[in-house]
């Protein structure tokens, strides 16, 4: 159970290249792939002659070219070219998929074409300014259910458990974290302040602390599946604002669903500090890709567990309680398309 | 969904040696050996003490043991021998397939005996003649129902897409062949010619063609899935009978069953040409032999989406004409056999 | 379908050191862990929070910690810890399952708590005999039901065919072995004479016998899935008693089930001769450690055929008595445990 009237990241701009990019998204196979002039498109990974997927074939003028029979489908979807005759069939269409390029992500909207409006998609100016905000990115294939990584990104009580060996540092400092949610338009935010705290060793290396530090995370969840992280860290005391903070970096982590029991991970790290240097970014990304693969691991675990057994009998703490407030807006989100739908 | 009362090739007579093999045809696990004195034979694959598999007993006088706790079923499937006990359960038999070895091949029949008629094999001499065709075989395992296959070899139009990088060519000169169908009472047959056209690089290589040339090619469809496949080249506007083209191959093509979405497929590779040279035989099937594995991996990708999507909303174009008489044919082969099933 | 109410071998003790161990049961996942202490301990492998399995989490004082969120859940399954609040919920609960060590195995029960009376635990004390019966031992996880593994050790006809290579031996002797069975309160006992027999190479090897032997075997089937096995051999005619058999040793075979399609086989190796000698414990291990891989491919593959076939249509012979006896038993246990449910 997928919101469908929503974008989703297909892909990062640069994973579409001179072939075809396979990607199930939403259990639906879709080719993503660049004509000619380099803009990007999404069809239906199936042929409409013999269901060949369009993924093997090869990007020509005018569209993508099947590898089996050498039909070509254009970015609308529509075949413009059968081998051996003149007339087209009219039913020879594919699907398409609306598709947005914007700040190095590849967004995509598997719902009804009409609602279809770029302008809801999230703004992410860090990833063009490359001289504020370096960045590094990636996407992990996870095997569970996206809602698993979401909750796991709007709980961070985990850190000190799940992460203990590389980015958590001590658990009771993450549990009692003065924590504030608010909701918003689009989901939900929250801040957590971590005052006169120790520095986390990376946050040492990274901007030199001498002592204590205060320590500030907001994290805002765009439905259904975005979460902005903004991390950063003073002098403890300082009275600095946050965007002059000597340390501060920025995550980006967007879901998409591939199947009801896996996802994709987008993620990207960007360095609001020692921007110049790029082994500072490298770093900041090297660490937090150990730490997702340790949330992998565990929500793969997870996955396992619920996939048999459900959700039943499952017990609420109040750590939950910012990611029930997300739970309950995506649930909104797919009553509303419900309700939309059996008024059609 | 296959036809049963027809023969299929369960194996190359080679692949059965002095230990049991063990193979799926038409969704039934069979153990085919050699008895001592050399004859094939096709049992279920299951014993009927225990239903240890007999592929992983042992030939002994008299037929195959199990290699569990040691009965022995003979050719016919009847147990001859049941350790500890004289006296035999009469219902202690196992089902045995008519077996005809024939042209280097085991042909087997999974339906009714009574209408099991080796008159009925095809003839295919070629695989014995070694002086005027030698050859040589082989068999791929595919994951895609065996239709599928077949499929491929009733529309050449893919050659110039699929293999356009092996034995393919030109795509529009496929497209453009000039072709001749015509039902048969066992199938379908079609020949094409590419009249006055340029050699493949093979072409040129195998017979030393030194300017353009009338191509020739001949497929015969025997119901279910047996393909008869004769090429030939001549020096463009020769007028040479066919027989005497400078260059000829014959091809077979066997595809068997194994399950809805898999199959075994037997094809061989005779030269008509240099036969004393076994660097020919070598370099054709070679040729081919990568080719099939480029048809194998399309075959096995369109598999996975009829499989999840099914043929619904698939057009038809001009090319597939010939593929449809040929599925026509077997419809109606499975049509006319529950027909018979009903009257029973 | 498993019997309930009965102590099954979760572990070897030695299997559960410092960090848990996930082992499914009868189809349940469980952890199985030792607190602090040392005592052993077994829970439903899924925290009550999240559903995340506890066996990724880490043994703390007080219990099992989860590796998510850091809930902890003693050996009762009572939560006795949530980070971030002091109020613990009443139904933060994980079920626990009663554990025995003993002999150097860890015993579980499955069922109805209130009925597991440890008092009915096998009682194997030669596992900590280390002088008179030096042992050694391990576990192998077979791909097939349980009952068929209790089969294989019921109906020793198969020796001479499926062990032919290596422990087996001549056919005949095993199949006209002089054969005893007798039902026990907890099961059926079978004792096997060969007299007058030619020792396997492995008995000359280990006891020096000369010439022909009197050969007895003792198999004792403790429902619903442990052999206790004797065997032992005397020079032929010595009329010794059994316990002072010039060789002899002691095989304990205990099957859990995983699932319907798997289970786990614990199993040791004890020589009652040259007991001062390691190698000769490490002899007799090994020489049995190959056997049982042939029963483990053997019991792998019928289960594949029973699996797709069913038990339908197969035909008992003579040396499946003792083997249906066995069945029987379990049986009437699983029927007077469905009585027991439908009376509550």
């Amino acid at each position: 159970m997928f919101v469908r009237n929503a974008w989703y990241i297909a892909a990062w701009g640069d994973e579409i290249g001179d072939t075809p990019l396979a990607r199930r998204i939403c259990n639906e196979p879709i080719v993503l792939f660049r004509d000619r002039a380099g803009s990007a498109a999404a069809l239906a990974d199936r042929c409409c002659h013999r269901s060949a997927p369009l993924s093997l074939g090869t990007v020509v003028e005018g569209g993508i070219q099947c590898g089996y029979h050498g039909l070509v489908i254009d970015a609308t979807g529509k075949c413009v070219k059968v081998p051996g005759q003149r007339q087209i069939p009219t039913d020879a269409t594919v699907r398409s998929y609306p598709l947005v390029e914007k700040n190095q992500f590849v967004w995509i909207w598997l719902g009804d074409p009409a609602l279809a409006d770029p302008a809801s998609i999230i703004d992410f100016p860090y990833h063009d300014d490359h001289a504020a905000w370096p960045h590094k990115h990636t996407m992990y294939p996870i095997k569970g259910n996206y809602m698993l990584m979401v909750d796991n990104l709007m709980d961070l009580t985990h850190l000190g458990y799940l992460h203990g060996r590389t980015i958590g540092g001590n658990p009771s400092q993450h549990v009692e974290a003065e924590m504030k949610t608010v909701r918003t338009p689009t989901g939900v935010k929250f801040t957590r302040w971590m005052r006169n705290s120790l520095p986390p060793p990376s946050y040492v290396k990274a901007a030199g602390f001498a002592g204590r530090i205060d320590r500030l995370q907001s994290f805002e969840f765009v439905a259904p599946s975005t979460i902005l992280q903004w991390t950063g860290a003073t002098d403890a005391g300082s009275g600095r604002d946050p965007d002059d903070f000597e340390f501060k970096f920025r995550l980006f982590h967007g879901l998409t669903p591939e199947t009801e029991t896996s996802c994709f991970y987008f993620w990207s790290a960007a360095n609001g500090y020692r921007q110049n240097e790029p082994a500072a970014t490298e770093q900041l990304y090297g660490e937090i890709a150990v730490a997702f693969l340790e949330d992998q691991a565990m929500v793969e675990a997870q996955q396992a567990r619920l996939g048999e057994f459900g959700e039943g009998g499952l017990v609420d703490i109040a750590s939950d309680a910012t990611r029930m407030t997300m739970r309950r807006h995506v649930d909104r989100m797919i009553a509303a398309e419900r309700q939309l739908q059996a008024a059609e």
